[in-house]
C-alpha cells in the first residue's frame, strides 16, 4: 500500500517513520531535491502545479495527503480525480487564507481576535480606527514562522510601513493585538468515520516568531479549558468534513481561548507525541486517512519538545540527558532553520526544567 | 554518517527506523534481494563471503555491525581492516558454536545445563550415559527457532535418529534436559567505554520452537534474580569485550538461572522496548557502537510482545485494541514465518491479558 505525501520535509519524514512499521510505503512530491523525507520513501522532484509530476505521483497510490498547507488546491483537486485525498482541497483552502479562516471561526462561534480585511492604505487606516493600536497587520496567504507579519504601534510606524505593502485587494488582514497569557495548541485526529481523538493542550513558547518549546500537557490547564478547546476543534473538523490530523493554535486570556489559526496537517507542537503519547500524531494521521481505528492519544508522563534551530546540536551532550530523544531531519544547517528537535520525557513534571536547561546548552540556536 | 549492517532482515529494518531520527544513514549487505531493511537504507545484494561485495559495503562506513549471528567471522575480519566492527569477529565466533558458547559459560562460572560434545554415534551413547534420558541433541552451528534440535526420550528414539545425523567431529552437542519453570531473557547494551545498561528480565513463551510471546517486565521476578542475570551478562560482555546489544536466554529453575544461549545482536525478546522502554534496544545498539551515551532502559509500564507468524494480521482488529502497536516487516507471508509483531503497552499489568486475547484472535498463526 503506497501513501502519497505532498511535500517531503521533516513532517513527511516523520510520517514515513511512523508508517513503515504499519507495512506502508511512501511516495513524496516536492520541488526541492534530496528532501528530508527521501530517506523513507521515493521522492518525485517536481512542482505541485505540473500535471506530469502530479500524474507520476498519483499512479498507484492508496491515498494522498499533505505535509504542507500551501499546496495549491488545484493540485489536490487534480489528485482527487484519481485517488482519495485527505484532507480535502476544500478543507485546505479554508486554512490558506487568514481572512477566510477567521471568518470560519466567527461563523462557528469560536472567539478570535478582532479582524478586518485590508485592501488599500485607506482600508488600513479605517481598520486601525476600529482596532486601535497596537494592531497586527498580516499577509492573508503564505505567512509562517512570524514571516509576513508587522506589529503596528502607532501612526508613525503605520505611515512608514505603507509604501512597502502589497495592497492588492486580497492581500492583507488587520488583527487587534491580543494581550494573551500564553499560546496553547490542540492537536486532534478525525477518522474517515467521523470519530475524533484529542491530544492534551500543549503550551508553546516562541522566540523571534519561531516555535522554540512545547510543554505537554500544558501546565495548569483545567478540564473546562481542555473541553472548550476540544469543542472548538470539533466544530472546525465537522464544518470542513476534515479527515486526518490538524492543530489549532489558541491564545489563552484568563479563562478564555481565542482561535489564532489552523494548521491542516501534523504540527510542530505535536512532535512530542512520538515518545510522549501512546500513539503519535504521525501514526494517527495515517490511521485516520486509511480509515483504520484511531490510536490512544493518552500522554505518557510529561514531555518538553525543544526545536533545534540553525546549528547542529552537540549529540553527545543531548543524549547524555536521561529521557532525551533526538530527531534530526537531515537538513543542512542554516541560521534560524528548523533542523531537528529534542523531546524530553519524564514520569514527573518536576525534573523536566532542569533537563531542559541542559538541552538548551547542548542545542543552542544559531 | 553511514552505518553498515550485515543482514537486511527485520532487525536491520528496525535499526534503521531507530537510527534515521539520529541523522544516521544505513547500508545493508544481504544475499536476499528486496529485504525488509531495504526500505530504510541502501541494500547491497551480495554474499558475506564475496570480497567485492564486502568492499562495496565497507566503502565510507563509520561503523559496521550485524543483525545476524551467523555471518562468517572471516567477513567481519575483512571489514575490520577498513572500518570499526561492533561486535567484533571474536565476540561473534564465541556465540556461533554451542559447544564453545557453553564452555565460555562454564569458564565464567555461569550455570548451564550439563553438556557434552558429540562426534561419533559412540560419543552420543556415552554422553547419554552421563546425562541420562531425556536429553537434547543439538547441532553446534546454525540452529535457530528450534531447528537442528532433537529431544531423545529413550534408547529407541536415539537408535532411530542415529542414521540421519551428521557425525562429523564438530557437528553436535548433547545437553541434559532441564525441567525449567520458564524461559527468561536479559537484553543489555555495552558502550565503547565499557558502560552497561540492562533492560528488565523478560519472560518468553515458545510454541513449536518459535518465540510467540514476551512479557516485560517478567512477572514475579525478584531483585536478586535480576541482579544474578545482570552479573552473568557483565561477565560475558567483559570476557568478549562486547560492544553493542546482546541477549542472553536463561532457564529459570526455582531461584536458579541456567544460561542457554547468547544472541550477539538485538533480539526478538527486546522488540517491546520500542514502545515499552525509555530507549529501544535498537537505538541503544546504535548509541553503543557509535560511542554515544547509552539511553535509559527504564520500562514504561508493562508490555507484551506477540509475534505475527505466517499469516497477515487483521490490521483493523489489531489497531482497535488500545495500546496495540503493529510492526510489519514487509515480508511475504509463509507458514511459520515471522512477518511482524504486535506490542501491547499498558500502565497496569492487569489489563494486558484481556487485550492479548484480542490480539491472538486478530493475529492467528498459520
Amino acid at each position: 500500500m503506497i501513501i502519497g505525501v505532498l511535500g517531503a520535509g521533516q513532517l513527511g519524514r516523520m510520517l514515513g517513520l511512523a508508517g513503515i512499521p504499519l507495512g506502508l510505503q511512501f511516495r513524496f512530491l516536492d520541488p526541492e531535491p534530496n528532501s528530508p523525507a527521501a530517506e523513507v520513501g521515493n521522492q518525485i522532484v517536481g512542482s505541485y502545479e505540473d500535471d506530469d509530476s502530479i500524474a507520476r505521483f498519483a499512479d498507484g497510490l492508496s491515498v494522498a495527503t499533505t505535509e504542507f498547507e500551501n499546496v495549491p488546491a488545484s493540485c489536490l483537486r487534480s489528485l482527487a480525480v484519481h485517488v482519495p485525498v485527505c484532507p480535502s482541497a476544500t478543507a485546505l483552502e479554508a486554512t490558506q487564507d487568514r481572512l477566510i479562516e477567521k471568518r470560519l471561526f466567527s461563523e462557528l462561534e469560536i472567539p478570535t481576535p478582532p479582524f478586518l480585511p485590508v485592501g488599500t492604505p485607506g482600508d488600513l487606516l479605517s481598520a486601525l480606527n476600529s482596532t486601535g493600536y497596537p494592531a497586527v497587520l498580516k499577509t492573508r496567504r503564505f505567512g509562517y514562522d512570524g514571516k509576513g507579519q508587522w506589529v503596528l504601534y502607532d501612526a508613525g510606524s503605520t505611515k512608514s510601513l505603507i509604501p512597502s505593502l502589497d495592497t492588492s485587494p486580497d492581500a492583507l488582514i488587520l488583527e487587534g493585538f491580543v494581550k494573551f497569557d500564553r499560546e496553547l495548541s490542540l492537536v486532534a485526529a478525525r477518522g474517515r468515520g467521523g470519530d475524533i481523538r484529542f491530544y492534551p493542550l500543549v503550551e508553546n513558547r516562541h522566540e523571534r516568531g519561531i516555535l522554540r518549546l512545547s510543554v505537554a500537557p500544558a501546565d495548569g490547564t483545567t478540564d473546562v479549558l481542555q473541553r472548550t478547546a476540544e469543542e472548538y476543534v470539533v466544530r472546525i473538523m465537522q464544518a470542513l468534513d476534515y479527515v486526518g490530523v490538524l492543530a489549532v493554535e489558541l491564545f489563552q486570556c484568563g479563562h478564555r481561548l481565542l482561535a489564532n489559526e489552523i494548521a491542516p496537517r501534523v504540527h510542530n507542537s505535536g512532535h512530542w507525541t512520538i515518545e510522549g503519547a501512546e500513539t503519535s500524531q504521525f501514526e494517527n494521521h495515517l490511521r485516520a486517512i486509511l480509515g483504520l481505528p484511531l490510536g490512544s492519544t493518552e500522554p505518557r508522563g510529561f514531555s518538553a519538545m525543544w526545536n533545534v534551530l540553525g546549528a547542529p546540536p552537540v549529540v553527545n551532550e543531548v543524549l547524555a540527558v536521561a529521557g532525551a530523544h533526538l530527531h534530526l531531519y537531515g537538513k543542512e544547517p542554516r541560521s534560524g532553520r528548523k533542523i531537528g528537535h529534542v523531546t524530553l520525557s519524564s514520569p514527573d513534571r518536576g525534573s523536566l526544567d532542569g533537563k531542559l536547561e541542559r538541552i538548551r546548552v547542548a542545542a543552542p540556536q544559531s
